[in-house]
């Protein structure tokens, strides 16, 4: 249900290209692309690299069955061509960031060398596995964030958008989620499985305390009772109090309330106030209903005494951003640096072959990332230019920083060169990486901009293409 | 790579609650559950009704696996439980809208009638699979509708939410695109596959005119050439009729060129006129870049001399709102009406078994709907009522409308009763449908908002669930 395993799996027009290069003999010439994105999503300060494992599965699945064969043959390609497909292989290599690291706009986090051909073929899947994972990481880590070490739960199987449900849990427990109500998720990914119950269940009854008396009865070591279908403060909390104190005489422990509706900061503290009066202060209290990081933090900074978090759709679709704008665009073709020129100036890539390196304070906190050509020794570059501004660059004291390269080589000549960590391992990456971020960075609102800047020959390099741009047009 | 195949594609609640209530002694008791959503998407006036066929499917498909039967007993479900659970078939009945008709807030669009379990269970999957496709299919129609009968085509696959590329292209073909870009789909759905070139292509050569002149040499009678690698208008356009100068001598005609970026107004007007001066009215001018259907009606207003529009972003994931609301509410339990009550008045679910009544003036317009309850006689119902105003009520001349039921029976005690046209014949009924709603509920701004009544029966049921709330607290 959750494999990526056609090379049909692309936009129409990489195939028509992919067969252009073939006809035009320019099969075996080499190429190198970057997958990047421009601007950090919700106008943050960051984004959290997402997706790398199923890009690489789906990059070694990627291949023409006969029928997909067939399929391009009622579309007029080209026999030879055809034949090529069928042996379709990636042969080139792979750099990447790891996933669950910190990230941000421009920087080459994913770097495709191989032949014209397979970069090509391989450019939608890419960004659509990637873009969405990291978008759907960037926004729990958010969220996460905002709910200062409480635990969020993804509920959002219902609004998510199709199966995306599925990827869209892997990224949200590398963005810290504490478990997922998506059973199927859950099993795949070995996320906890979690979950309360519905109003449905309460409706099932002749009335609410009975209700909450057999869910309990059912489950009386791990009940959250959901207070809202008819009154929660003149009936819901109530009776979870009734059924609290019944099970205590049974030797047993009422977990949670759940609230659904109303105003979250209100209904918690009226809860939670009648919950301690009756001597029930171990019963935590869970709220969902539209959360998203916003809302969370604005509870908190209202003292509202809650104890989980349930927050589906403004997760599971990254609700206010249902799309990072990552693109792959060329940077080298036959070993020449490639550009592809634009009237607006950011939207010039970056040539030729990089790597990122980030330079880091003697506390081990991110200062500021560069990217350099391949071919530069990181750790004698100490000066980086901002992209387009001649003259503002920042001299970097390399006796007190220390630097790290960011991109691994995954892939080298079409076999598998990196061991992927498994996804608690990726979680626990990502919450250290984002713990060395300074906070600064983290603001929601107007964030300071980390720094990402070019070395020196990267500069002077995309410089000399964009002035001897004019050459290319006729 | 499409299915929804597994038991455990569910929230965990759902078999938290189905194992209460057949734990309960539950599990025979009856249930009617409503599939509905609250609000129009994008605040406009009505929405497109998709995902039927994928619905039915994945609920004749949802069963539990050995592999699943042992993921839940590690999750301490009980034995008996599990048994029954290994058994899973669906055995009720399903009502359901047309796939492709015009729906509204507050209908009914699906019902499941069957026992209590089974239609808990299927909860999550119907909505993950309705909701998606619903939005898409509304927002195509939107965009579709903005074109006025230029050909729209989805671009969306490398920003989509991972694998809803795929469901997103069949809904968006539901809403009326011409073609899609997603091979993957397009060969899945049958639906036409197109694409043009990127700027890769162009950086593949030493200049864009030998870029181009290749590309019209492979394709001959289908390039699209992509004018603005370097600069539109005074490197691309022009290299563009060059070339179909050349190809007119070969006896071939230059199919389009494509703009991507800049102001397409601008850029569409400029180019048009240098071709047709060049003597090539026939060349066509195809546009994308962050379209949707605010941006295309603007387009064209201000007379943009555009052919096709290749529409990506917004279109597949539904930028501006990614989410539709749907919910999936009891109705009936135990042949019993059943209401979840809340303070918001409209949050109040309309409870017994229904359908859903068209009225349709003379000429066969949409003139309003009615819900009704399932034993009343549509043709004998001339009074709907507001759902909540008491005094709002709208009288039906009998004599002048004709009345249709809109919820056709799809399942029936376990078995298909209904034979899913095709796809193409979906988006032509659907086309269909929208062409007899009045323009009125079409604008995008503040809609003209289409009737949808209670029939006394239904109201007064309705009002005296609610009157007796109160009982159900204790």
């Amino acid at each position: 249900m959750n494999r990526y395993n056609s090379g049909l799996y692309t936009d129409f027009y990489e195939l028509t290209m992919a067969q252009g290069y073939f006809l035009s003999g320019m099969k075996d010439k080499s190429a190198v692309f970057d997958l990047f994105y421009r601007s950090n999503p919700f106008q943050g300060g960051y984004a959290i690299f997402a997706g790398l494992e199923d890009a690489v599965k789906a990059l070694f699945d990627f291949s023409y069955s006969s029928q997909d064969i067939e399929f391009l043959k009622s579309y007029g390609f080209d026999e030879k061509f055809l034949d090529y497909l069928k042996n379709f292989k990636f042969s080139g290599d792979l750099w990447s960031f790891r996933e669950g690291d910190v990230v941000f706009p421009n920087q080459t986090l994913l770097r495709v060398d191989s032949n014209i051909i397979e970069a090509q073929l391989l450019e939608s899947i890419l960004l659509n596995i990637i873009n969405f994972q990291t978008l759907i990481a960037t926004k729990t880590n958010r969220i996460v964030w905002a709910a200062q070490g409480r635990p969020v739960v993804d509920f959002g199987l219902r609004r998510a958008q199709d199966k995306a449900s599925i990827a869209g849990a892997k990224a949200a427990f590398i963005g810290g989620i504490a478990g997922t109500s998506n059973t199927y998720a859950a099993k795949k990914f070995n996320i906890p499985a979690m979950g309360t119950h519905a109003h449905s269940w309460v409706q099932c009854f002749s009335n609410e305390l009975e209700a909450f008396t057999k869910y309990s009865d059912i489950y009386p070591d791990n009940s959250t009772l959901l207070v809202d279908t008819y009154d929660t403060l003149d009936s819901g909390v109530p009776n979870a109090i009734e059924v609290a104190k019944q099970m205590e005489k049974n030797g047993h422990k009422l977990k949670a309330i759940r609230l659904d509706s109303g105003d979250l900061a209100y209904f918690s503290k009226k809860a939670r106030k009648m919950l301690n009066d009756a001597g029930l202060d171990y019963v935590k209290i869970t709220a969902s209903n539209q959360l998203d990081e916003y809302l969370i933090k604005s509870l908190l900074e209202q003292d509202s005494p809650i104890d989980f978090f349930g927050v589906g759709t403004k997760l599971i679709c990254s609700y206010d951003q249902p799309a990072l704008d990552g693109v792959y665009k060329m940077a080298e073709f036959d070993q020449q640096p490639s550009l592809k020129f634009s009237e607006n100036e950011e939207k010039i890539n970056n040539p030729g072959k990089k790597q990122v390196v980030r330079y880091k304070d003697e506390q081990g906190y991110f200062f500021m990332d560069g990217i350099i050509l391949d071919e530069q020794v990181e750790d004698q570059i100490d000066n980086l230019r901002h992209p387009s501004i001649s003259h503002k660059h920042t001299k970097i004291d390399l006796n007190k920083m220390k630097t790290e390269k960011l991109m691994t080589k995954i892939i080298d000549k079409g076999k598998m060169m990196y061991s992927f960590p498994n996804l608690e391992e990726i979680r626990d990456f990502s919450k250290k990486r984002f713990s060395l971020l300074p906070d600064e960075h983290k603001r929601f609102v107007n964030p300071h901009l980390y720094r990402v800047g070019l070395s020196d020959e990267l500069f002077n390099l995309r410089k000399r293409l964009i002035e001897r741009r004019e050459d290319n047009y006729h």
